[in-house]
């Protein structure tokens, strides 16, 4: 069965002056593929009737649903609805409900109804309202030579409230969809080529109803299966692919759709009943950071310190002041006494730590830009790992934290870091 | 003098199934807006060979320059570069300097260099070559039917860098671009609507030539003055409108153009040889992960804790446990504790804290989600503030961290916080 085809477009000079980001064009993608509708196409658009005309000429009859937001403020340099009127023909009408809607709005606030709010009311006779009850702005749903135009507000929650109440319901309606399948698998710290040749049979042998996407980032790479569920087996079809894929990779997956990196690590943490500190000098805080984005994740996560200055490494963590004269703060021993520190004066039962040259300056042929030691003390000993990632600061403090929680992650799992297949294969 | 039209063309699935959002387009748009070039529409399209050869068929010879992004990996599923040969046509050739910039790539992260990554080095001879040295796939600069088509990596910073290094020079040289000079300046803390009404009668009196954009983010307004450069006399009118506007904000405009607040903390700190030291609750590391993004802010930025667990408070600051038990850990007593505490155990002139409900669980009637309270040590002597954020945990840890710098900022430059003249006038 052929998916439905839409076209999202975002009409707004906002966006295509870099102003603003355009969000609502990937929500609005998310929820269409999750019922099993194909995104085309998203165009953002300058706000003018030429601009707005000239694309609904060139998608309308080829795509059977046509979703825009934007353009249908009060002021006069919102042309959406004009436009839309004019191409649809067959004049205005006042929409009660929307004018009761629209009252019932402003008292809410105690504000009174005015002249150009009224107007929100005037709706194109062409078009069925969708009912806005976050805003002023209704949605409006249009067909012709069959396709499906709608015109929603470009202000998020009200689009997403529309999408929720009306356009989702309606699609549904109006298409048998099928039922599309998605499950994304994320890996950190092996590049995507290497990550390519390392699962290329399983890739090869994949049934032809499961499509793969390499989907990298930053020391990353996520593949996504998807699968038509046809006759109902897609489900069965995606769970065989996952479990040839963790035949191969294991621990190396550390997450699935949505879970995050630091999500997983202090679920891990709070299920074991473990609590967790950091010492970090070149991720200066950031590590601390992502494990406190967590909710909840002050149930592992006691704290830690940011040792920026080699005097605090001393005072704070108890590092010999030896070992940074002999070694270097970027070093083994330097970044393993941080972690046992950390670990000692918090009485945290793990201590993750982290020295490395960030960048862009300090970097020396033995120690470049780029190379980062972690630390992880635990219970039963210290561990430690060189890396040597990329020449940007912020890349560099990126890398070394998702490492440095992967780390933990391997250790957590019982996943001995030198058994990082990848590695073992190099 | 006309504006030369963009288009933008991001090719990846990832946007079209709402995976990723495209903040490459934004950037994109904002630096070509800025050196004069306007930005016509932006599409997001499949990574297919039929969807790329469409779409240029439709844009090219309607508009001169046509900027791709994306699809451009090792991976079979990344189609760009084959399309793109196929369309122009020409053949291949193995580019020289991309080999030697691959192999020297790889010999820096002690990998080797594998046959796809070699690949890369293989481009069409149509095209000359934008040199990427942030990562593996490089640049492709197109002319046909006078039309440019660069095509370049998807990955942000490869983005970036090539537009800086590549793109952008290329086509000041190229077109004559009408001078548009902009200027932006950034305030902290002040909503855009309370901003308006203090600025008005500035904004009424600005001349023509000049136009005003007010762009809101989480906490903060950046106001952008355009003005085109007729006659040489932009700069000059450009200066008047400065002049003006500091005349009524003063000290409330921490940075112009690209100056980040935690840039101008750091170098007021290493201007005046202060030093710097942070005690984070709420804020997580943030604060200390903001300061320590500055480029050679180890100059000032000694470092910090971060005491999540009230045992660390206790522990690690010296915070008497009697204030947690009396005050509560989200107090003016136990914040001013902290900073106290951090400035002791450093050793720093000054230390900012953080104590707050950054949500979604934890509020109480008497102490909602969003309420935080900043401290600030000083070898004068120690103060607070109390501030209400919004109901985002992400959001209240950000506009926290942005507040802490802004009192530190203030503090240094001898701007009492009562004097903060937007409260003063409540």
């Amino acid at each position: 069965m052929d998916r439905p085809e839409a076209f999202i477009v975002s009409i707004g000079d906002e966006i295509l002056i870099g102003q603003i980001v355009n969000t609502n064009a990937s929500w609005m993608a998310e929820v269409l593929n999750q019922i099993g509708i194909k995104v085309r196409e998203v165009r953002t658009i300058a706000d003018t009737q030429e601009a707005i005309t000239e694309t609904l000429d060139q998608i309308l009859d080829k795509f059977p649903i046509v979703l825009m937001t934007g353009g249908l403020g009060p002021t006069k340099d919102d042309v959406t609805k004009t436009t839309l009127e004019t191409y649809f023909g067959g004049g205005w009408r006042e929409d009660q409900e929307v004018l009761h809607q629209l009252e019932r709005f402003f008292k809410e606030r105690n504000r009174s109804l005015n002249e150009a709010n009224r107007g929100q009311a005037l709706l194109p006779k062409a078009c069925t309202t969708l009912l806005n009850k976050m805003g002023t702005a209704a949605g409006m749903w249009f067909e012709k030579n069959n396709t499906i135009v709608v015109s929603m507000p470009g202000v998020p929650y009200e689009m997403k409230h529309i999408m929720e109440t009306g356009v989702i319901p309606g699609l549904k309606k109006r298409f048998s969809l099928p039922p599309l399948l998605h499950r994304t698998f994320h890996t950190e710290g092996i590049p995507e080529s290497e990550l390519m040749g390392i699962i290329r049979s399983w890739e090869d042998a994949l049934p032809r109803e499961i499509s793969l996407a390499y989907l990298p980032s930053a020391g990353r790479v996520k593949l996504r299966i998807s699968c038509l569920n046809h006759k109902g087996i897609g489900e069965e079809l995606m769970n065989q692919a996952e479990d040839g894929l963790r035949n191969i990779l294991g621990g190396e997956i550390f997450g699935v759709d949505k879970q995050r990196l630091e999500e997983v690590v202090v679920q891990l943490l709070v299920e074991k009943e473990y609590t967790l500190a950091t010492a970090e000098s070149c991720t200066g805080g950031l590590l601390a950071q992502h494990l406190t984005s967590v909710p909840g994740a002050s149930a592992a996560f006691l704290g830690g310190v940011v040792t920026y200055d080699n005097s605090l490494k001393i005072r704070q963590l108890g590092v010999p002041p030896a070992y940074i004269q002999q070694f270097g703060a970027v070093s083994k021993e330097v970044v393993e006494a941080m972690a046992e520190g950390a670990r000692s004066i918090t009485g945290a039962d793990f201590a993750l730590s982290s020295s490395g040259v960030a960048g862009p300056g300090g970097g020396s042929a033995e120690k470049p830009v780029g190379m980062v030691w972690i630390g992880l003390a635990t219970p039963e000993g210290t561990y430690s790992k060189c890396f040597r990632f990329g020449s940007t600061r912020d890349g560099n403090v990126l890398r070394a934290t998702q490492s440095a929680l992967n780390l933990l992650r391997k250790h957590l799992i019982g996943m001995p870091w030198r058994e990082n297949f990848w590695e073992s294969r190099s």
